[in-house]
Order: structure tokens, then sequence, then C-alpha cells
């Protein structure tokens, strides 16, 4: 298998480069040097640059938190366009929005770069066991060519559409669909312990039949066990990926009357300084609130 | 096993009753008569009215819509209290709000008659497998008495607290989330039209990562066939639980975003005519907006 690059090595970007370590060599950046030393542990070979590991790889990955650090990585003075080649192909899985991949792609093409867009779900622990669901938008040509490394890191991998952000399209209707299931999952807890109940009793049960869904599961553990650490996703990635549902509705004329709800309750959270740690910590406002 | 009382054969209590029935006898009563063949079909003994049911069982379940419904079928002329003797056992099944079953066991309790508050969830499909959560809500000797009858319809049967009303407290939880996935599952799905993706497709990855619900599942899978026979649960139902919900949080001081929007969709829904089918209807009224 040649090298793999990785730029970007978070709670998604680290579980999934060790997971490529698995089946071939990695070259790996981030501009935390305690993610590095995390990944050179595992075997890759790190780089101090992001063109530098384009120098090493034909394939690269993106996997850093928004759009702003995308153009860095790739489009910065160091930047992984200053070294990759013509023929070489960029996979953005990061969650950025359909105009931002197009933009991305576009300015590439002018430099025969390739970019397949593969936006992800599942979860830091799902990365870890290349079990995520991968949702990826390019040309037949592009997916065949990047389809052993979607198989390395996810079981249920699909070419949702032939186009550069159509990845990015289905993404937001998971982010969305995540989003309100993760303020749903806190609404009900703080309701749960507001009626009364011991609401981890309550969870463990009513998670098993009609009411259950991966966050009510996943967040809701941690929901209950009131620890954030800021090993899974941060909150401040579901006020971007909202924005995000949001931004797209908007241009499309689509009303969403739960995702703006959900998307208020994490900025909320936000504001309130939860930003920089696990999502789950978005029941918090909910448990600070007096009763009406 | 002895006879095993059932009232109300409805979308969940026939599959209910035919659960039953592989275990041990039943005697069962319906006002739809087309529900009580079915059920004799089934080899139930059949009654002509709530009371002839309590005559021929000593543990009577009761499954049916709302608490309308349930004071006539126990408390009505013909109703199984005029026919139940000392120490006989009432399992509340319905979802009903903690309120009417907690002054259901009180009027009963003067006739020395038992109550398990008992409500489920889990759908039609896992009815008829016998697996469904069941949250029930009573004292321990009236629990283990009714335990080889939970047993028979559930996989995860929990005593979630020691009084009537316990079971329906948990299931307003339960319902929160039910209602409110539900919503989102419509919302998303009518998002992803709009957007010019395939629904089906969309549906058909998002659903195997962390998006996934229960209810995106179910209700998605109907929502994309635009069927909405009214074999699974009304969306009359939905009216009826959310504003159990939201009375409920009302008097408790709550303020509840997501449900209240949800509650307010499905009412939308029912004026809009669909209060008779399935509720995964709901997405109609999204489908029906114009754009804004």
């Amino acid at each position: 298998m040649p090298v793999v690059g990785v730029l970007g090595l978070g709670a998604m970007g680290l579980p999934m480069a060790r997971r490529l370590l698995e089946h071939g060599p990695v070259a790996a950046f981030d501009l935390d040097p305690a993610r590095v030393a995390a990944v050179a542990e595992a075997g890759a070979t790190t780089a101090r640059s992001c063109a530098e590991v384009a120098t090493l790889a034909d394939v690269v990955v993106v996997m850093v938190s928004d759009a702003a650090q995308l153009d860095v990585a790739v489009f910065g003075a160091d930047g992984a366009a200053t070294a990759m080649a013509k023929g070489d192909c960029l996979i953005i899985m990061s969650t950025v929005g359909p105009n931002t991949a197009t933009a991305v792609a576009d300015r590439l093409r002018s430099q025969d770069i390739a970019v397949l867009d593969a936006p992800v779900s599942g979860g830091t622990e799902r990365a870890g066991r290349g079990e995520l669901v991968v949702m990826a938008g390019g040309s037949d040509v592009v997916f065949q060519r990047c389809r052993e490394i979607l198989d390395c890191l996810g079981d249920t991998v699909v070419q949702v559409g032939k186009e550069v952000g159509d990845g990015q399209t289905v993404k937001l209707v998971n982010q969305l669909l995540c989003g309100v299931h993760i303020a749903a999952a806190a609404e009900a807890l703080d309701y749960a312990e507001r009626l009364g109940l011991d609401p981890v009793a309550v969870w463990d049960v009513v998670r098993h039949g009609a009411a259950g869904s991966f966050m009510f599961n996943d967040r809701g553990a941690r929901m209950l066990d009131h620890r954030y650490e800021p090993v899974h996703s941060a909150l401040s990635i579901f006020v971007k990926d909202m924005g995000l549902v949001i931004d797209e509705a908007q241009r499309a004329g689509v009303r969403l009357d739960l995702a703006e709800n959900a998307a208020a309750l994490f900025s909320e959270a936000a504001r309130a300084g939860w930003g920089n740690v696990d999502d789950a910590s978005v029941v918090e406002v909910l448990r600070n609130r007096p009763r009406e």
C-alpha cells in the first residue's frame, strides 16, 4: 500500500490515522505537537508541515476541524498544495459544507490535483475500529482510486454523488439529525431529572425501545456521567455544523424548526463556555435553567 | 397459565394478544368487531364486553388508545370494574399519563383490585415478537405477580418505580424522544429532497452512522414510501402523547423547546387530516410547505 497522508489529528483524525497504519504506511501532520507525538508512537512518519506530508504521499486525507483550517492546510504557505504533484489526490473528510469543498476542488483543478469529497459519521470509537459511514462525492475514477483507503476507515462506504460537494450535502442531512438527536437527549434527560426520576435508570430503559438513537446511547451516557473531556467531538464543532445546515437551508428556502432550535441550544452552550469540551455538555445549559 | 384478559385490540393490543396466546389462554374484547374476529381467529376466547373479559380472567391487560377509552373500559356500564373480584389485577399498558393511572388505581383500591402501571414502547412489529420495552410502576408484589405476562410481551421489562404512575412518567420521557425523533426524521428527509438529493439514498447511508435512530429507520422508511396505512400507530396518538408530555412539563415548570416544536407539527398534521393514519404522514406537512 502506498503512503497515505493525513492532515489533522484531532478526535477523529488520530484514530483514523491509527486505523490506516494497520493497513500501510502513513505520513501525518498536526499543528499540535502532542498529537504528532501520539501518531508517531503509533508508527506514522511525522512531517513538519502539510507540505512535507504532500511530498511523502500521493493521496492526502484532510481531517481538520473546519473550513478555515482546511484553507490553511491546503493553501497556506506550508500547505499541501505547494507540494502536491500533478495526478495527486486530496480527500476532504472534514465537514466544511458543499460550497467550500467545491471551491477547493476548483482551485486544485488547475494543478491537475483530483479531489474526493468524503465526510464521515460515527464518532471517535468507530473511527478507531474502521466502522465509520463515509459519504463520498466525486467522479467514479477518483472514488475507485480512493476506495481502498475509504474501506479501511468505514464499513458503510457510499458514493452518494458524482460531484465534489455531494458528500458534504448528504453530511448536512446527517448533521441535522445528529444535532437534533443530541439536543433531544439533553432535553429528555433534563426532563427526567426535573420530574424526579432517576435519569440513569430512565436512560437505561428507554434507549432499548422506540426512543433509541445512536446519540441518546452515546452522548446520553456522558450527560449522565457529567464528564465532558474533550476527547470526543468538541461542542464548537456542532455550532459550526448546525450553522452549515442552516446556511444551506436558507439558500434553498427551507424552514427547519427543530434544527434551528438545536442550533440555538449549541450556540447558547458555547457562549456559556462549553465550546471546547465534549458536546454532551450541552445538557448543562438545560440543567442550569431556572424552573418556569 | 391462567386466562389473561385483554381490553383493546388496536395496532398494539392485537399483536400483544397474539403473543400472549402463544403462552396461554386469552379472553379479549374490543368495540370493533373486525378486531374481535381477528383475535378469535388467533385462538382467543372473545367476550361481548369488558365486564365479560373480567369475569373470565384474574389479570386484565388494558391496551386502549387514551384516557377516555380507559375510563369507559374500566368504569363504564359494561366496564371491567363491574365484574372484577377482590384480588384481581389490572395492568394499564396504554399511555395515559401519571395522573390518570394514579386516579384509576385510587378508585379500584376500594374494591381491593390491584393496579400495575406498565406502558410499553417498541411498535407493532416488536409487540408481535414479544420484544417490547415495558416500564412498570407498582409494588413489588404486584410487579412479581404480573411478571410472567410482562416477560411474554417484552424483552426489556423493568420495574421503574414502586408507585402506580412511575411507569407513565418514564413513558413521557420515552415519548418526548419518540416524538422529536419522528419530527426530526421528517425534517431531515424533507431537507434532503429540497436540496435535490435522492432521499432514499440519503436515508440508506446516514441511518448507519451517528444520525441513526429507531424512528429514522422505522418511520423514515414509510415516509419515503409515502405509504401511511393505519396498521401502525395513528398520528392522533402522538398528538395525545406529546400533549401529556407538555402538560406534565408545565406542571413541573420545565421548558421543552424541541418537544413543543414536535407537538406543534403533529397538531398541524392532525388539522390537515392525517390524524387517523400512520404518524409517518407528519412529513407531508413539511412537503406541502412552500419554499421561503
